[in-house]
């Protein structure tokens, strides 16, 4: 028997169809099948050649869910929860954290672990399935693994997929407090997950600025209590807008979740003074701006964080959160298209140009 | 009698000798006879015309040393202690807080009320003697006096000038850990005296950048492990040294003092990943700087973070710190030259050539 | 004209109506006529004589909303929204805060200040209708009034009382992680509040543990998503239920909101290693308890955070979260009786033996 | 060829010197040739059976410097310092974190792992020599070794030993703020290496409360500014004195080493509104103490933190500050006595009388 699984041979170069053999499980490994996994901006960027030292050929996909086919002398998942053959599970896509360097010990930041490596983007399809774009995924031993709890179904994760988390991750980096004004830059899958946990979280007013419209009409089901359009606005309206909001101080918290620098300048005009700003959008190197360090950090005694990757305590929690808050927050209604596995370029290309907020493949 | 003032009648004029008339004291207010005021940085931008909405003409001298001539109903200093005639105190620059806006009561971040008013750069000529650079000082109701212990000698404390309490106020924002290696960009009184309060806060290794060699050697002094020179190393040179003391990491936590935007692209290179970056040195817009906030901010898992002047808490508690440590930090030493109150033009003309570190001004 | 305001005369002595001359208005002072007012627990302390230095007689009532009938030369809030006669407004019950001792200036904690006084505790009866058991409020020049936003009702927050401001600042101390499980201790106002608060800051799981079961019923409506009866069940029972959904740990963060010893030990023993324990229920000297510090401080690695009052943030950050989420948390089903003036003594009873949970006076 | 090590039989058993045989290197373990060994109150209390689920009979010793004489597939130490035969090191004697577990990732926590062991306290001499007390220790793969710099003396380190990380990790633990007054409850090394650290962290003034008056007089040159004695003066007195150098106020920080629960009632007299009290010194179960959650913690506003062992992070940052700092302060002199192997009983039986703060084994 063989496993089929998308490739991207090399940067620039079409998704492929490849069959793989039959994984054998190592001690403590498990074999899923793959109910469903995600297609986010990253692997666009992947398919551009953006990132540095990418194992080509690789199977993208790095936040999936499946169903447990095969386990190896394994009883339970990362929190303890015991599992079965046939459970639904997601995977914290992050493995081989080292516990030892520096990152890990000291600064104690395992998002800068070097040793890091990521399911979908950093192991090479010759490692074996270590991508979501597949009819199975094989979890390494060590890999965290996350029983879905009953009330969390597949498409409320997958929903949000990576965003999920990330959100979170830079939810949690900004400090925000009790009744904050927070802006959310942004309205793809990082931004509307910012505004739902944001809200969550205890924002008082939670503002995402984007487009297109149908982008943050979806916000406004995610959280958002305010959106500001960029294509029908100025940044001059945005400016006056917020000032209305906030009697003419700023937002109290900003996440960039667009990963264009050109928000950095905007974003700088509307944080209040003292306030936060969460750099959480940028997973590529998308180019430079300009800031002037008086005006935007040193005088507006501005805090400004840059929030890369997750641990795997954003990750636990996100998942925690979503099985309260999935009533009220729709996050399943992000997904914007289902593909077979077969039609993974095209939904890398309806990524790409923006007709999807968040694709979904189904492999199986 | 009338009283002898230095006066900056508007920006990029020369200083002038103006006779005031005595005050005449409300009640809770001091008259100091200056014993010395600094000239710093600010006053040679005050001079340029470089700061928005001053008041010309004024006194300049944000920070100085008095001693008491004559108070009116006031017994005590802001902590407490007893006040006699006679007594040798300095006082917070910084007055009129409101205690009731946004940033007095819900930010907490005092530092950023609209209402402050500064001696030496907010008020004018024509309000009273409300600047340092005067043979007597106004203290109005209200502002926060501090008594000197007799542990501390005026010049302990008006050599590190208003730097001592940007510097500390840059070091508590660093929120430094012990045993961190630190990088302080600039060797003027911010940059000096962050070098010692990195060290007294512990630092396991400070690293002073900057120049002349003279103030070089006086960071050696004041808490630098280790000092790079602007003039005779590359910036390449300098991050060699800083990998090689990190083991390719990069610093901890870097302090910016310099004040010149050119020196972000290079904090950004020496900074490890997941470092602390605290902007404490662009008092005025000196312009620009290009950014890449993926590689910068995002994936550096940085935090940038802006230090806008002082809370009144830096200025007591940077006190009891120069009380313990004067004697291993002489920051005496940091005073260049000492100038009539005649001469004030010309401390001026020395600082903004960089031939004095600090300038003091004796008005008696 | 006259005023009439219900007087404790003394400790273990019955409220008395009283008839007030008509008060004369200072500039920046407001007038209020009282639409409700609140009795809780620190009402009942106080007619006990259970609290040092109050200056009996006393106009009880903390926490009131009223309607403006006269301000004088004022005409805005404390958060810069404008004010006009006949506006519905709440105000800060604290006042005469200093802004100058350790505790306002070095230490950043208000709530310490000893100036600190406070509406219907720390004032006289013959300093004025500084109570809210009265026909009218008067507030001081400096109290800060907030107006209520038109989404607020004078139930919602009077139904909550000072609770909702304790319960907002307990939980902004324990510093909650999102996913975290959080047991309040206590179903009175500030317990029934906090788990509110609790969940709006992104716990995963409220328990809330207390008695009757109409306040547990109430509980379920505000925020807890399991509650445990003190009644019905041992306190091992209690410790077998939190170990069966935290896996054996105990709680992330636990709120002591019961004011009573003796919870301390069972509250210990529910907390997980390394949690954090808020006491915010002791607002009266309720004796002693025994506590082990290696085992229940020590070696649990634990956090005890005492709360004591509020800030003015707490307040102006718990009334905007008030405004959003009043649909979602009924506070002013706390509310369990409504009073005369005349009855007074009957709500003060009624409360003393737990009758009510809430008992509002309307005293015109 | 054999090698002789210190065996703790069993609960209240002597000490017996046994022999074992030469360990065989397993792939990432080093053997070491013990230069020091440090007996400190914890070895007592191991002796008196008054730690839970000792596996006696154990090696004890927790804390050592050694010499390599042989390792296996390794070179570097736990921050990448090249490691060779003959290099003098310590270990951090904490091993076998899980990295995996609620408090190892989600908490974040690892002082709390369930899994975590400690050498000479949790393994048996069954399996190794994996205590202190013997002429070579076996380090298994993955325990973290540091190479001592050569700044650092072993006395240097063994003379703090194990209180110089708990110390580190108690002044850490208390968030001192520079300018603070910090008192310490207790002189012994946990005591000492916490006052010199607090110095080293930026105290204003430090005060070290214990006996006999040599550990006073050594706490003078450790970084305490002022010592109180326990045996001459009362509790009244103390609180007097505290209070004339606080105006009245209390410590800012207090920590607690001398793992007296009678030290708390005192502690909480002696800490102001606010303060932080750290209890790190209660390493073993030695009964309760009463206190008043009103008066205590509530009303104080009090902040009680437990501090639980170490992270390698406190040890790895300790000896850093160590190598920069030990010129100042002495911490070789902690040591009080040295003895032979076969002595081990009467260091135990010195320590346990407090005639020596620290005594040392030489086993070789």
């Amino acid at each position: 028997m063989t496993v089929t699984a998308a490739v991207m041979p090399g940067p620039n170069e079409p998704i492929e169809l490849r069959e793989f053999a039959d994984p054998v499980l190592e001690d403590g490994s498990i074999l899923l099948q793959t109910i469903a996994s995600e297609v986010c901006g990253t692997d666009v960027h992947l398919q551009q050649g953006r990132l540095d030292g990418v194992p080509y050929p690789i199977i993208p996909g790095h936040v999936s869910v499946g169903r447990i086919l095969e386990m190896r002398n394994l009883t339970q998942d990362a929190l303890g929860n015991e599992l079965a053959i046939g459970d639904t599970v997601t995977f914290y896509d992050v493995h081989e954290i080292c516990n030892s360097c520096y990152y890990c010990t000291i600064a104690r930041q395992p998002n800068r672990c070097p040793s890091r490596r990521v399911y979908g983007i950093t192991y090479s399809a010759s490692d074996g399935l270590l991508g979501g774009l597949s009819q199975q995924i094989y979890l390494k031993p060590g890999v965290r693994v996350l029983k879905l709890p009953d009330e969390i179904d597949s498409d409320d994760l997958i929903g949000g997929g990576c965003g999920l988390f990330t959100g979170f991750a830079a939810v949690e980096r900004s400090d925000l407090q009790m009744g904050d004004v927070v802006i959310v830059q942004g309205s793809g899958p990082v931004g509307l997950c910012a505004a739902a946990f944001a809200s969550m979280r205890g924002a008082a007013i939670v503002i995402v600025i984007g487009a297109p419209k149908t982008r943050l009409d979806l916000a406004l089901t995610l959280g958002a209590d305010i959106v500001l359009s960029i294509e029908d606005k100025t940044t001059q309206c945005r400016l006056e807008k917020v000032n209305d909001i906030t009697n003419g101080r700023g937002a109290d918290v900003i996440i960039e979740a667009s990963g264009n620098p050109n928000a950095l300048p905007e974003g700088f005009s509307l944080l209040r003074d003292g306030g936060i700003y969460v750099i959480a959008g940028h997973f590529t190197d998308a180019g430079s701006c300009t800031i002037n360090p008086h005006i935007d950090i040193n005088c507006k005694h501005a805090d400004v964080r840059g929030q890369w990757g997750t641990d795997f305590h954003h990750v636990a929690s996100a998942l925690r959160m979503l099985g309260k808050h999935n009533k009220q927050f729709p996050f399943r209604d992000i997904i914007g298209s289902r593909y077979k596995l077969k039609d993974a370029q095209k939904a890398l290309d309806d990524v790409a140009a923006l007709r999807v907020t968040k694709a979904i493949i189904d492999p199986n």
